[in-house]
């Protein structure tokens, strides 16, 4: 994996695409689907996300204030639903799904080889966390893969509808 | 426009599209668009997202509590990308972009017509609006267009570059 500038990482959350988040607790790394993320800043790059109080990975997350934002490609999607419909509570997913770790060298939690993007995050803002169980996070180093080329991410519509990155079309515009 | 159960509204937004924000002060409407959005809880459908302190929409968002989430189909980017370029500082951008706006029931900020679907929402969490501009959203109503079939929205990788939904695709799910 290749290391990334930190101000490009908004182009990657900035679409919307589901990701996964692993984390890591007494030596046990654990692994979720996410949808409910959004960037906060461009640079150093803050990320807001939703970590259900239900999830397996919600405590994990509040007491150590790392992990992993890991971003999949299409390829993925039937793993990535697994993933959500199965808890760490119950299952090591990493061996179920045969997912690869690979050490981060920010964060104990580990990357996702498979993926074709992961970024290693701290939580920087608990205020939110109590009402909404919103984490904003700071990404402190980010890794892409340059042999998944133009990768296409999907999107959650609800209930396993996805929609599929399609056509990128270019307009001309001064926004970053 | 046909009225939308708040029960599906985080179909419209998990995904990820860009949207655009009306705000009201004045008896002026203004708009911009936005891609720092996430869904926070199911329903009531809350919202997070970020509006700039330097947009100008902020100071009436954070004043009036109150703005409509509009989201546009693939067919308006260019107008998207207009609204995005100039600021409601120096112009109508309703007259320039020739939007016709629609009363709310709930909130002043217009909705907007041409876009598939429309969010009345009122902030109702400001606790990290000074830290990172980051406003708490409840949508109270929900406006879609029966005649906009299967609309594609657009997801912003930066600079004009859009992802545009591409096949959906449907796997065996649990998840909401």
């Amino acid at each position: 994996m290749k290391d990334m500038p930190l101000s490009k990482v908004y182009q990657l959350l900035e679409p919307g695409p589901v990701v996964l988040l692993t984390t890591a607790r007494k030596g046990h790394a654990n692994i979720m689907a996410m949808s409910w993320h959004m960037m906060v800043e461009f640079e150093p790059p803050l990320v807001a996300c939703i970590v259900s109080s239900g999830d397996h990975s919600f405590a994990a997350l509040r007491a150590t204030k790392e992990c992993v934002i890991a971003i999949p490609a299409l390829e993925l999607a039937p793993i990535v639903v697994g993933i959500g419909n199965c808890s760490g509570r119950d299952v090591d997913k990493f061996k179920r799904f045969n997912l690869k770790q690979a050490p981060a060298t920010c964060v104990a939690p580990p990357l996702v080889v498979e993926c074709f993007a992961n970024l290693e995050c701290e939580v920087v803002d608990t205020h939110l966390v109590n009402k909404f169980n919103l984490f904003v996070l700071e990404v402190l180093k980010a890794w892409s893969d340059p042999a998944q080329k133009n990768p296409k991410t999907i999107h959650h519509h609800g209930y396993g509808r996805f929609a599929v990155d399609g056509e990128m079309i270019k307009l001309k515009s001064r926004m970053p």
